[in-house]
């Protein structure tokens, strides 16, 4: 088990664009009754499933699994809530941090968001000038709920 | 992806108790919205993660990973809900078939239960003199549903 500590923020204008590589990621949620998230996930060719209990503050549980890709072809199309999450993630590196920016795609074209993990809660990181405001603390801003209710069906 | 055809029956007498040797099997669910069910299972000193779909008839899409065994402690003590089953599983081979046999404990003690995998839906299967009525179609036996309403507090 590991225990996921993330912060998320908007960005500002186009320049991370210029920072890194993107790599497609296809993913989908089976449906929970609770805050427990089960993801499905395809990375360029490879299937994962994955885990997370409950979010306290920033840190999350995570339990992370590789699974054939067949599999999670599988269970994408037979088992996951509509619409599955499509987005481009870019590996930027900068000021010592990993910032992974999702170009979101489908229902959820327009959104771009960057994520850092970091190792310690209270971690004091400097923000590059493409970093727009946290949404750390938003809920429909996590991927689960982008599934429910995808960025162009947003009224505000 | 393995898909599963199972028959379930409850049993008649002790007599299959001589018949095979018994594993411990502690198991929790992840609640879904939907007929999906996200299993954590313990086997002896082996963890699991099973992902089920949707029942259709006697048949059942299947996706069994094997995961280390404190992440499934973590996830039991953590994710899953209450009660958790546990039940003591035989393993009896008669008749070319191998039955297993679940002989529940906690919230559920007094239950016992037959399964037997088959190849085919339509598999003609000779039933042992222990076995008693059919009930593979009853949702309520079902293990997932057992964490739900468990047997003690059924009221028929």
């Amino acid at each position: 088990m590991a225990t996921e500590i993330e912060r998320k923020f908007l960005v500002n204008g186009d320049k991370w664009r210029t920072l890194g590589t993107g790599i497609i990621y296809c993913q989908g949620y089976i449906r929970t009754t609770n805050e427990t998230t089960v993801r499905i996930r395809i990375v360029g060719e490879r299937g994962y499933l994955t885990i997370k209990g409950l979010t306290v503050g920033t840190s999350r549980p995570e339990f992370e699994y590789p699974i054939p890709i067949e599999d999670a072809r599988e269970m994408l199309n037979t088992l996951c809530e509509r619409p599955l999450i499509e987005k481009i993630r870019f590996r930027i590196e900068q000021g010592g941090l990993i910032w992974e920016v999702d170009e979101f795609l489908g229902e959820n074209q327009g959104l771009i968001i960057a994520e850092v993990e970091l190792t310690d809660e209270n971690q004091v990181i400097e923000l590059p000038d493409w970093i727009g405001a946290e949404v750390s603390n938003e809920p429909r801003y996590f991927n689960a709920n982008l599934a429910k209710y995808p960025f162009n069906k947003w009224t505000t």
